[in-house]
């Protein structure tokens, strides 16, 4: 057998915590399937664990340090953050010809790209599967296995903390603020959760999968995001009613007028495998011109979970595996061309109040009509009366494809019109 | 960049000619990926096919010839069936040191340790991935991903033909019988379906992912197969009303007294990720220690998916990714021992009709009690009058989990008590 694979380990958080009982605990078969021992032989951490035995590795204070250390082989970043030390050390790993295996979104949907320059240049792996949907390995897949497919579209649900909440909003018939309350007392949710509930997560990790796909480089600043604060309980009460949930989705595909990359909250078709995709899991799908579609789901957080994927990646360099950071060599990526999503296509709910009044309807499908938007499905409810206020009536519908510029007219108008109650809301509508 | 990797295709029928498509039409995509050109030099075939122009490849009547051939690095075998031509020309080509990309899961179900003891020795690939469950990237993912990962049980739906025929009984409350002749018009089925129907094509699958999964030899003759023949429409509405639904598993699982292999009709939960997958969608799911579960779904057939899976094959070959065929080195892998079904552990459907007369639900629950099984669900239709004979009244239960030999004695008992107007079925049921 081969030398051992000697991995110093900065960070010892959650996930750093599951890659050393994973190795403690399989060990000895990650040796026997590698055909070479994996060793922890240095951990940098900002303090010592309290849960974790470290006694028998080196221990570094500064990351920097352990990065450019001659003790390791592979340096593994799990300290997370876009910049900083993280960004510091991991390049200071490449430069001196070090493996890298991270699980950082953040930093490599900003700086990806420089990332695997850098990593191709000294001809070391940068490999990244735990960080896009934790224990879903969606990193080989796109890379290796549909490396004979023309991507089209790259899909996913990549936020457990918001298909926990919109699942329970929907289950549960509770509001966005009381189920954020109890994912926080879970600890599904941070204490500041604007990262995840903001889409921002879910779009660092789409930035990633777009390059995957289309041999582009990393894009962070063209990706869309919408997150899911807005989103009421009526919205999925009338998603529900009109055959669809509601799930916050990252997409990415390719248009004639470039890469269209979002983050929204979504409806889908119910029955469609991505819909069924419920509480903290997480899934991502992928359409290719000879794969058709394929979805994987698991979790998509959670110490063992993540270090199930950092593992794999360090047998994968034990294995003499290398494969280009994003699928072609990183010299070759193409800037991504931004599609603006006022030319995105697609169907969308609009729900608004309408004032119980002759004429009302008509002018809300003359609004439309005269944008040429058809639409799919209508629904109004009974007319409510509040208080000393005019009666109005909720009022639902769903339009057939139309290009997104159109309906942000109509929404305008309508806003404007004096027979709406309220500013109309709107939702994409994503098919599979 | 490289030489081309040289390509001879043993086989033009469905795959083959997807193959052929798909390198044409990616065939540059293709070598911006794996670094290196990809070309098909000489093919191989019956006859010469009407829809492929082959003009440009080398042509071979025989496939030994081929897989003997100094044209080609790799042997594309796509010809299918256990023994004879296929695995003769497969073991010469890998005796003449030439990789193997095939998607013949027969012959790897009973020979496959054998051929990856000659691949491993002659120090080439062995790659299966459109084996298994079409264009579902399951060899890649147990063997690299999940390699941190102490396997506990792998499953899957693996023939679509029988998603096909038992969704379509469950949505459209039409006999087994009728979907068949139905598949069969439409080319999901063949006209002679029983290795589609009888779980040996499952079972072929589920042998390799037993091997990749627990390390041991593949050992189809240790697999408990049991097909849908015999799967009634009323069956499929009892599952329905006690909240499950009825599909053809293929499950592997490490016991203590072995490893349990069995292919059956199964009651799944509704809702269960599993449960959802319909109509000829395959879905394979891998549960390990850190990884906990994930799940796949997407194309278990047809030209396109599954030459996506044979290329993804290819491009690893040009990479140069090199895996033990079943994740490890085939000298190490262990004879499976079996563990035998009376000692499989689990919940049971049981469903018959009963002789509408004093005692007798009392004697069906002292047979269960006598055993000391515990039952779950009960559910007793109203007794039918047929013409001339006694009236009876369908009778479902479900029970809690029991070891099935127990479960064996008390059918037994059933069987013969004359409160029993037929012999009672039995389906499996399996947890998620």
């Amino acid at each position: 057998m081969n030398n051992p694979l000697r991995l110093g380990v900065a960070g010892l958080g959650t996930v750093g915590g599951g890659v050393l009982d994973e190795i403690h605990d399989n060990g000895k078969l990650i040796a026997e399937r590698a055909g070479r021992e994996v060793a922890i032989t240095a951990v940098c951490a900002k303090e010592i664990p309290n849960q974790q035995d470290v006694s028998s590795f080196k221990w570094y204070d500064d990351a920097m340090e352990l990065a450019n250390s001659s003790d390791i082989d592979v340096f593994v970043e799990l300290m997370g953050g876009e910049g900083g030390i993280a960004l510091a050390s991991v390049k200071a790993a490449l430069a001196s010809g070090k493996h890298v295996v991270t699980a950082n979104k953040a930093m490599l949907a900003h700086h990806g790209a420089e990332l695997a320059e850098l990593a191709e240049a000294n001809d070391v792996s940068l490999n990244y599967e735990a960080a896009i949907a934790g224990a879903i390995p969606v990193v080989k897949v796109m890379r290796e296995s549909l490396a004979g497919n023309t991507i089209k579209r790259v899909y996913g649900i990549m936020n457990g903390t918001c298909n926990y909440i919109l699942t329970k909003m929907e289950e549960e018939g509770r509001s966005f603020k009381e189920v954020l309350a109890d994912a926080q007392d879970l600890g599904y949710a941070e204490a500041d959760p604007s990262f995840d509930i903001g889409g921002i997560d879910a779009a660092h990790k789409l930035a990633c999968m777009t390059s995957l796909a289309f041999g582009t480089r990393t894009d962070f600043n063209s990706i869309f995001i919408e997150g899911i604060e807005h989103i009421t309980l009526s919205d999925i009460k009338n998603a529900d009613e009109l055959g669809y949930k509601i799930k916050l989705l990252g997409v990415a595909l390719a248009t004639p007028d470039g890469i269209e990359q979002r983050v929204h909250p979504t409806l889908v078709k119910k029955g469609t495998p991505i819909a069924e995709v419920g509480g903290v899991f997480n899934a991502v799908g992928v359409s290719g011109d000879f794969v058709d579609d394929i979805m994987m789901q698991g979790r998509g957080a959670g110490a063992h979970p993540t270090a199930s994927s950092v593992v794999g990646d360090i047998a994968d360099i034990a294995r003499g595996i290398k494969v280009p950071v994003f699928g072609i060599p990183a010299k070759d990526l193409k800037p991504s061309k931004r599609a603006r999503m006022r030319a995105h296509e697609g169907g969308y709910y609009v729900a608004f109040d309408l004032y119980d009044k002759p004429g009302s309807v008509a002018c809300v499908a003359n609004a439309f009509s005269d944008e040429g938007i058809s639409m799919k499905m209508i629904k109004q409810h009974a007319p409510v009366e509040t208080d000393g206020n005019k009666a109005t009536a909720p009022f639902i519908l769903i339009t057939h494809n139309t290009e997104e510029a159109k309906l942000r007219k109509v929404l305008e108008v309508l806003k404007n019109g004096d027979y709406c109650a309220n500013e109309p809301r709107m939702i994409r509508i994503e098919r599979f």
